[in-house]
């Protein structure tokens, strides 16, 4: 059996798979009150009510893939979750959160417990489900970017996962992009997510939410210019990621440009091949996630599927007949 | 024998060095008219005259290592030049070189007569170089970058060079950075190249050379000025390429570095440590190349070294006695 967790900044998922199927999914609400063990042993607990569930013991679990939000830390070799928005801690988002602790030890936690514990970020995560079992399979160069309420990177170089030294690479979101303020013309250096995220575009439109934006874009000039101007700098990121890791294919995701990708594909396209340096734009695929829903289901397991699993689960596609999500309260 | 060929904007190096040592270095400017087969030939003959003047036969060549400006194309599975630095055809400098090719298929071309051609960019054959034999030895995450007339970068990520699907990665001269005009106020994106490499130093300073700019920086407040721009987008660049590539060490070269090291690396690192998230930042070393002037004899070296070498080169550091260089007019 595989235990799959997947770590966002509202709810945790923990999933259980046999080499046939997907045999249950739970999920709750991620506690961010207490200490640096409160969501480890959150995690815990789901997974003793999902063995109980299936009837199972821990012990029959081989591995455990972790796809999180972060970044990482590394202590004692073993990574812990910094993510700002799970982490009080580190002061960004403190007031929110009413939590003061500044890592999640929660890899070292479980390998106590489970021989084998991979723990990658979420972006990292897709893109190894999306190279088994989506978009990216049989290329040795892909990025996967998600573009959401943040924005996220994984990629494979040269048949190679890029990991970095914390696990940290590619991080995409912080990367910097220029600041214009059209009115008072002022420029200045501002992180890619800040200006191009989901909540870059909520922000800015000031009238509603990213959907209300998108919805508003054919008749409200005012939403019109907020997503056009998140369209531009979210390419020019685009771009200089496909510089620095010279890529095959960019597969896309994430609720920002799945849930408007008629409109978004083809300005990206047209502005990433239109100002890119052809000798590197050339012979670069950009695609939607083929995994789309499910990939939340298959980051984590992909980073610990045996390899003697894969075949069968290429063919059979077990993820699109896996169990609804049990909501633990 | 091994053949190292190191391909610049100005002038072509050919080396055949034994197990033992270096055992000529010859030169000549490159040729920039005719075909696209006058490099390859003018290589040709270079390593015929190398061959005869140390008395061996190219049959005696195991392995032939190329660094050179780049990028590539990728033609039948061999790459090919296409610097804009060497290539007219390509239209970026065709008034000025003269010439109408658009590629150099060069290790095609070598590959007819030798077993092993590798051919890499400059800064991915320095990076090779810096883990074999200098800053980045016993690392799996470093980077090289090199600040010169352009800027350049080459990396290995836990432990695995980063080529790219044609050999363009990490190409960091020309990410997207802030273009902001002091005096209009108005911001774009330009290229990094185009803000902090040698070339942009020089034009902005516009009263002579780039180190005429760093000579006059104490004492010329518009030297000091456009020095200090040049850092400022520089350590922006490389706070994201860190963000990108998770990095432990950052090895820099290149003129416009080694040049005014001491001015520089306080400043570098002060604002690489002072504005990068310290989630990223941390464990992060930021040191000189430790073999600046002898980069170019061991760059393309380095990329065939055969393993029962590298050990005997460590020690002996046989680039400290090599001959000069034989000039070809």
């Amino acid at each position: 059996m595989l235990l799959a967790i997947d770590i966002g900044g509202t709810k945790i998922t923990v999933s259980i798979a046999s080499q046939e199927k997907i045999l249950i999914k739970m999920f709750q609400s991620v506690k961010l009150i207490g200490d640096e063990m409160t969501i480890p042993k959150q995690i815990d607990n789901l997974i003793y009510l999902a063995c109980q569930k299936i009837s199972i013991t821990e012990k029959q679990i081989k591995s455990v893939g972790i796809s999180t939000c972060s970044p990482f830390v590394s202590i004692d070799n073993y990574k812990a979750i910094a993510a700002p928005n799970l982490c009080g801690g580190l002061g960004l988002r403190q007031k929110e959160l009413k939590n003061n602790w500044q890592r999640i030890p929660l890899q070292e936690h479980l390998h106590k417990r489970f021989s084998c514990v991979e723990m990658e970020n979420d972006c990292v995560s897709a893109v190894t489900a999306e190279r088994t079992f989506g978009a990216g399979q049989g290329f040795e160069n892909i990025i996967y970017i998600t573009w959401s309420t943040g924005i996220g990177c994984g990629a494979y170089v040269n048949g190679n996962l890029v990991r970095g030294k914390n696990g940290n690479a590619p991080h995409f979101g912080p990367i910097y992009m220029v600041d214009c303020d059209q009115n008072s013309g002022n420029a200045s250096y501002e992180h890619l997510e800040a200006l191009a995220s989901g909540t870059a575009i909520a922000r800015n439109f000031g009238q509603g939410s990213t959907k209300d934006a998108f919805e508003q874009y054919a008749n409200n000039e005012h939403a019109h210019n907020v997503v056009d101007n998140a369209i531009y700098h979210f390419v020019k990121g685009l771009i200089s990621i496909n510089y620095v890791l010279d890529t095959s294919k960019i597969i896309l995701g994430g609720s920002v440009f799945l849930n408007n990708q008629e409109l978004l594909m083809p300005m990206i396209k047209s502005k990433f091949f239109g100002e890119s340096f052809t000798v590197f734009s050339d012979g670069v695929e950009i695609v939607a996630s083929d995994l789309g829903e499910y990939l939340g289901d298959l980051a984590a397991l992909s980073l610990i599927m045996p390899e003697d699993w894969i075949d069968k689960w290429q063919q059979e596609k077990p993820w699109l007949s896996a169990p609804s999500a049990v909501i633990v309260e």
